[in-house]
């Protein structure tokens, strides 16, 4: 096991009523700044919850915030907040609303330009507004780490940014708040929480047992839950694991004492900027390949993967393998993903402009090893089409 | 999955080398109390490690917190703590030493009688001097949680208290400083965990996959890696895998959501006590008894642990049962504890003492179900014989 530190300060309650928490965490005094996306908040009720559990508070509201949120988008909630001397943010969605009112929260004491908050990967945060969050779309784990992922639509460019004074203050998870999920969105929602166990986990071995076997358990809780939450989508206990799964599978305690990946998020992240598809759908489309590319630097994981994971005991290694990343294929067709770039219409000619990104980001030496060039790369890209 | 609040704090360094993150998480202004149990950190060289780790900051010493730590001792540091003006509390050692020292921690600024922080169970803690601690016997889990466990000569009495104002600011984990541990503390170590582990899992089903899957998880690293550690101790992978299994079994994240049991160390804290058993061996002792005598209620939780702990997936429902019960007295025998009450020489006459210490402690309604009456666990005692 590598050396780490382990840090997770932000107070999370769960289950179903819990939105009313938000009063004994948030003052009285407070001005917040309600952020979400469309209007499902409305539609679904949750957003009369919020008033209900936060009577005669200053609430201001910020609509809009779109998936993938964009720097241009939220600087407008910068200004807005910085006129109304917002003290306080209240997130409530998916990972877009959360991840974009981290870049909100960081920006609005910033002095300078605030695209620098993602230029330099959040090194320069040195305060942030505190930020609360009412999660409705289980995926990301982003309502109690400290990552953010932001997108800038002038330049076409997504990067991520990582600061500790962007931790949520509280996060509350009320399962029943995604029973109205469209089935896509729940589906993206299982499909990204699993690749992000496998960015954490389908490295290399360093015999760390307690981050393998709390790795092994959620995927299997996914491949067991994600496919019935499509089906009986007011289930509590079917939407409870998946939430508390997904909440798990990033909020750091995977990823502490071992090797990361992370190479499936880069190549999926240019697939969204210049294609447009959904985070979740590109990587659905990269990880297959990206497995295929490094089955010999990734071997003892992928046969510990296939055994611990998908039960194949049998068989040589080779054959473990083939089968285990063929299963995990199959098993994001089964939550209704694509998992070629020819169901979207992209081809060869598109690659080149996909690697010039990822060289524009720096992203030159991904994975485990570093060893994932542009080269290897535009392989990947090529073995997904 | 029932309704549950997590939280978590602590901020946590693990690994070879880290007591060197201790100058960054402590101000150069403080004054430190550094408490400790009695020398082997003099001769394992911790403490000459805490030494270079703080240069020049002022620390005084208090030593001699002993095992099942005394009301009486840990006084005497809250009058030298008092008296010096100490500002933060350094607790080096394992559970006893933690756990005293954050009583010491809310005593200090307590204005009533500070056993009451005790006999009211933390309610009357109202805040507490910060501490840090570095962990040198993995087990209990003190090192990231609000929970401690007093012991007062006088009256011969053990119990426990809880309070937010006592979660540690930071805690060091650096499995290098196991390497010198006497096999009896490793062995107890590594049973206190899984006791801890089964408390919170071996209830009955409430469909929380999460936490089943992280309990299976951490029981079977123990079952794997806990011998080992006795012949090889000074293996830095062995010994780190049970210093982070023996973390996650009791910083919360088990027991959210799920029932609790608990009767298991309710009934041994009165043989340590009354006897002065060491903590893990009376858990040792009482556990197998209290399974047995809860077949009925325990059932379905019992076969999921045959099943996914001792991969018992033979036979009838009864014999999954049966061995595995077995199987984990045979565990607890075969890292070194005994499991009858007979080993020392604890017999049927000192039954009746021991259910009236549980009858003055109001533990009359014990377990899950709250069914453990006076009666069930006289029965439970005597099963132990």
């Amino acid at each position: 096991m590598q050396n780490f530190t382990y840090y997770s300060p932000t107070r999370l309650h769960f289950g179903q009523g819990q939105i009313d928490k938000l009063r004994s965490e948030i003052g009285k005094n407070e001005r917040i700044l309600l952020t979400y996306g469309g209007g499902s908040i409305k539609r679904n009720g949750v957003l009369d919850q919020i008033y209900t559990a936060l009577p005669g508070y200053q609430i201001h509201e910020f609509s809009g915030i779109e998936p993938n949120p964009s720097y241009e988008t939220l600087m407008k909630a910068v200004s807005y907040a910085r006129y109304h001397g917002i003290t306080h943010l209240l997130a409530v969605g998916g990972g877009s609303v959360i991840d974009g009112t981290k870049f909100i929260a960081a920006a609005i004491p910033y002095h300078g330009e605030p695209w620098e908050i993602v230029t330099s990967r959040g090194k320069v945060v040195e305060k942030a507004i505190p930020l609360s969050c009412v999660l409705t779309l289980p995926a990301t784990g982003t309502e109690t780490n400290s990552f953010s992922v932001i997108s800038k639509k002038q330049t076409m460019d997504k990067q991520s940014f990582a600061s500790p004074h962007v931790y949520p203050h509280c996060a509350i998870l009320d399962p029943t708040t995604t029973y109205s999920l469209p089935p896509r969105q729940t589906a993206n929602g299982v499909v990204d929480a699993f690749i992000h166990i496998l960015e954490q986990y389908l490295t290399y071995p360093v015999n760390a047992r307690v981050q393998d076997e709390y790795a092994e358990g959620l995927l299997r809780i996914l491949i067991d839950q994600g496919p019935k939450a499509l089906t009986s989508p007011t289930d509590y206990d079917i939407r409870a694991n998946i939430m508390w799964t997904a909440s798990q599978a990033l909020n750091g305690i995977l990823g502490v004492g071992v090797p990361q990946d992370w190479a499936t998020h880069a190549l999926g992240h240019e697939l969204t900027a210049l294609h447009g598809l959904d985070h979740a759908q590109t990587l659905a489309i990269v990880l297959p390949a990206l497995l295929n590319e490094k089955r010999q630097a990734k071997y003892g994981k992928l046969i510990q993967y296939a055994q611990k994971v998908w039960g194949i005991n049998q068989g040589s290694d080779a054959f473990k393998i083939e089968t285990a990343i063929n299963e995990t294929r199959k098993f994001f067709e089964l939550m209704g993903l694509r998992t070629r770039l020819a169901d979207f219409k992209i081809g060869e000619e598109d690659i080149p402009a996909l690697v010039r990104k990822l060289e524009e980001h720096g992203q030159i030496a991904l994975g485990e090893h570093q060893d994932i060039t542009l080269e290897v790369s535009q392989r990947i890209y090529t073995a997904a089409l």
